[in-house]
């Protein structure tokens, strides 16, 4: 472990598009060539990764036909097979085609909206052949940016009604497939439906099947607004709904920068990192992230081994963290485990509670402690400890 | 409607402590008198609002005896009665006090939160007594600065533990209470637990009596994680969960600035007002605003009757704005209403949805107004349509 | 006036590359047709324009030889001649091409510098010979994602000896030109050189003539920091280097909306237009906005008439408000005219004023009156007044 | 070192508000008792800071007559003899006070301003007397909520004539201070004045005496803006400016946060004291942090013991990674050296750089290796090198 070697038993795994992107955006111009998916699943596995994951056009060109279709699809799942890599995650790009640039399951046009749909279930299909287990539907074109053209109850209507279809499908189907919603607050929507988490994990409670629905949060989206990426997925993992997860870096609130992991906050990165091992999360670790376009392929693969490294090196210091009978003591003073206890003992009644009294005086002058805590934990994160 | 005069049928309803503020904050000492609570329920009764609202230590000062609660109530009740005014709503202080450094219904400290249990549950029998439909509850104060020092889950628990205990409560007391919870990001801890209308609906779901607690969402809590406070109510409304509503103004992610109602972000306000009212909302249009440190009370009081006015006037706006055969064909042209068409219609399959083919280079080529649309909303907003 | 039809009188400009934008961005493809500079210049001479800016690639397709370079040039001063539009400002592309990717000016490539300076130089002759009286940098790829690959201090020197060289350049040509800064604080780059309004004069500062380098703020630039517009652009002109100015909308802390002028903070927009028309500001109110993507180019002429028409309808609300002999009141209650008095008259000394006193309770009890104030600016903005 | 135990030498120094910060704001009462300024002399002295430092009433009781104000200087003074601690900077408190509830230097009130003055004059006779060489000036109350209030322009007028009476006084009185100028973009007022480093910087230009006026940037406060701190200080060293230097934790854009050193932006700190070691800043590095409200006193020792040790751990850490020879390989490899080559080199003329070419393509290819060199940096942070 000291090496901070990954093998596919750390489930490391990759989207097609982060190793692909080219670099263009709005004020410049793609500054990579096109990379072949066959090279990134050999190149991935030879870096130690687990899976690899795509949209259906990073893999089919958009506009092939069937027999062209079938090609690239043998030709990469030969690629697979030889590699060993899995296809732990498959998604749909409802984004790039002017002909969503009112949204896909929300454009307020019913013949996109359908299309939008046949788009997925055709991709479904390729995913439940592939093996993948989580379907992941990123709706970042579905917003507004000016409020009067955009119907939000009849959107969230459209929304339902397009989880509900898919996972009839799924079901009829027999796949072994289950949904997961990554939100964003913004862009390239000006405001995106379903902008955190949280209006997330409210929306999955008004599906038919809300089992079959989750979360792949993503770390930057959550940053975008301001919030903490470690307490959003604490909150989706107590839901039970944390199904795939999206690492990557942002430095604040900005464009989305989707930064190699560990190159944004990295005492969030540190927290996040003791969570997921902490709470035994088993889904794959999957990196979402762009290389700058300063960087040519070299830094590319620079950026995706080092993602697989800073987790495994955040890893071995949050297990270091946990086991350190310091720690546990200041988490003791910090009274860190008495928030476990209920604060109704089981038979006790609400005329027990009300019947207390406390001195108050004495009881808001008690410190918690977390400063000290707060201090140990940084120092194993800069590995002075 | 002309001089936008509010009258108790608008239902507008204000903070004791909004009218109250003094003015202390981290850099600055209180710079106006104490208001006596009798003489805010005169003015704002005067003003023509519709109800008051408190904290119990906003009006019985923290360590009374009984006997001094007692006359401080009957003195308020009084008021009360001669000036008509109601009060809808009732909420507890559980952060001025030092007792709450760590949080309320999830410090750290047992002992605090019992005491917070206790301290709500004494103020819920008083809010039952005066009429109250709605108790919120914010909890600016359970969050963290460390994430080591709080265990998510285990606050989410104790989060959950206090509600359904209230929700008991009241039940067993046949109040005819329902509790909505108030979310923020941040301020006055680094992150605040439930930061947003999502999370917070998220949580309700967990609940024993999910139907008896919904929002009470603030204008300025959403804007300070950058989103748009009308697509957040616009979700909660569609989940049945706006049970009410904290208006004021905030410009920007900042600290929370608490302006009154229209100072901030206009459109938004504008928008916001429009959904409001066409949805058909019923609860009070509550104002929770804090009046800079530069006014004296005559700032403060002109302050809450433009809160008012200012939501009368973008009342009447909206109303005109949905009444231009103008708007609805430019909507028409915006393709708003197909959004409320479903995507799969009655008696059709899957397979007819999958059998459809679309002229993606055509669709691709659509236009959707949204820029004229918006253009007329804004005229509408400026007054000069 | 009360039509809001804009005439050359008025100073309207637009960017070519604004009513040209596809709409091209990191998450989707291009959604409108090329349009023909030629077809631009007709068209917004037609709305009432007064001018038209171009980056030497919008206008001239990059890789251009010279019969073809001077064929455009040729046709597209024809079309300005017919039209009448003038060229006030040209500006260079030193973003789009993979060349750039680490910056123009400061990148760590010299020769990619040296090219920038050249590809300058080239536009600059041909910005004289159109008469352009202003030529703005924007130097959004000179910046860094990362500290360690980018030498602050070098950086800055290389940015001023670019300056110097350029001011040289011009003056040994005889041109009629000054430049102008376009700070912005990130987005392509992580972060960018100049991020604001302040760093951009403070940076002017140290150059060999300062008098020739000033600044085009864009709004949403400074609102992608958080900062206020208005406050920024007041500090530019006291500074005496308020040279050109982009007008668009942008609402909030997140990625550059660059959505038409009106459309983003409304009341900034009013105290904007208020603070220019006030101040005697006589350059070219210069449009830059991208319409968004769900936009055909019905979209896009709409939004640039309404910059425009925003533009007219806002400097009618503030022209009204300054006439307005309440607001005057107002101010004097506000004790806003006291601040232009000096705190220490000619002939006072320091002695006289140390002698002083004042009676710290009574004037700590003393209100503002900013809330009336501002209430009264708010009205006239909703034209209720 | 490895130990990090500070010494005098490190020139480590700590605001008196900041380990006597007892925790009010807006929401919440003081939690910790009164500190006495001889008790923090002590206990800073003996955990190895060089400095104290203090606005005037942090030290004096507002309302002193003369008679107590000498004791309590006499009984300071004396601390500080017995301790070793020197002044090294001292300030004014133009915030508590409700006459200051609309600035102090830019107060609407001429009484307020020439109050301002003379409250400040005061105390830089003291600070002469300890002997402190800086004097900062932080204006969080020059700002505004609204704008109609306060005109900028003569706000900067009052400003700048603030300062020029200042610096005349010192040259006068011929103490050996300077100034040193705290930017801050909002919070207490909705917008300050000088709200960033670069406004700050570009002001003291237009000052009489501009020579004797430096910065104090505080790291959080650029970073309420959503600015690189390290990228602001970087230009204010650039521009000879970095007087002082207020270093804290913040974490992203919201309220002031005030936390310890290394508790913030972790990245950031590290190439901050790169920058600030590599550049030979020689003047204090001074704390400016609040405790949170969770922490007893031992709680506020900790934080003010680890601000000191998280710099130095940083210190360590960044010259190692300067010392690295794969460190400097792999900056020649990201070409950073060669931006401190002039991009015209003496001799040359612009006509040699105009008649040279380049290779587009091949230039357009290259990569900057920015990734592997942050990689490296992150690993000297986190410490597996």
């Amino acid at each position: 472990m000291t090496d901070y070697q990954p093998t596919p038993e750390d489930r490391f795994s990759f989207g097609l598009w982060t190793v692909g992107w080219r670099g263009h955006n709005t004020f410049g111009e793609a500054v990579r060539p096109a990379l072949d998916p066959v090279e990134a699943v050999g190149k991935l596995s030879e870096l130690g990764a687990y899976g690899i994951t795509f949209h259906d056009d990073d893999l089919i060109p958009p506009g092939s036909g069937d027999t062209e279709r079938d090609a690239v699809i043998k030709r990469f799942t030969k690629a697979l097979g030889e590699s060993g890599l899995a296809v732990p995650m498959v998604t749909t790009n409802l984004f790039s085609h002017p002909v969503f640039r009112d949204g896909g399951f929300t454009s307020n046009s019913r013949d996109v909206r359908r299309y939008a749909l046949r788009k997925v279930m055709r991709n479904i299909d390729l995913a439940a052949e592939l093996g993948a287990r989580t379907y992941v539907c990123w709706g970042g074109m579905d917003g507004a940016e000016f409020e009067a053209g955009k119907n939000d109850a009849a959107a969230l209507d459209r929304l339902r009604e397009a989880f509900d279809i898919l996972c009839d499908y799924v079901r009829s189907q027999g796949y072994g497939l289950r949904f997961a919603i990554e939100p964003k607050p913004n862009e390239p929507r000006g405001d995106v439906l379903l902008p955190t988490i949280g209006h997330a994990l409210a929306f999955i409670n008004e599906l038919e099947h809300p089992e079959m629905v989750g979360l792949n949060p993503e770390v930057g989206h959550e940053q975008m607004a301001g919030l903490s990426f470690t307490h959003g997925v604490a909150q989706a993992l107590w839901h039970g709904k944390l199904f795939h997860i999206d690492l990557n870096g942002q430095r604040g609130i900005k464009y989305d920068q989707d930064l190699r992991f560990g190159a944004g906050d990295l005492r969030d990165a540190f927290f996040l990192v003791n969570l997921l091992e902490s709470h035994g999360y088993d889904g794959p670790r999957h990196f979402d992230f762009k290389t700058p376009r300063t960087e040519d392929m070299s830094g590319v693969w620079e950026a995706a081994r080092n993602c697989m490294r800073n987790y495994l090196i955040l890893k071995a210091k949050a297990e270091a963290f946990r086991a350190d009978p310091e720690v546990r003591e200041a988490m003791e003073a910090a009274r860190v485990f008495e928030l476990e206890r209920p604060t109704l003992e089981p038979g006790e009644s609400v005329a027990d509670l009300r019947a207390e009294t406390i001195d108050l005086d004495e009881v808001g002058r008690r410190g918690y402690h977390f400063e000290r805590l707060d201090q140990i934990a940084l120092e194993y994160l800069m590995g002075v400890r």
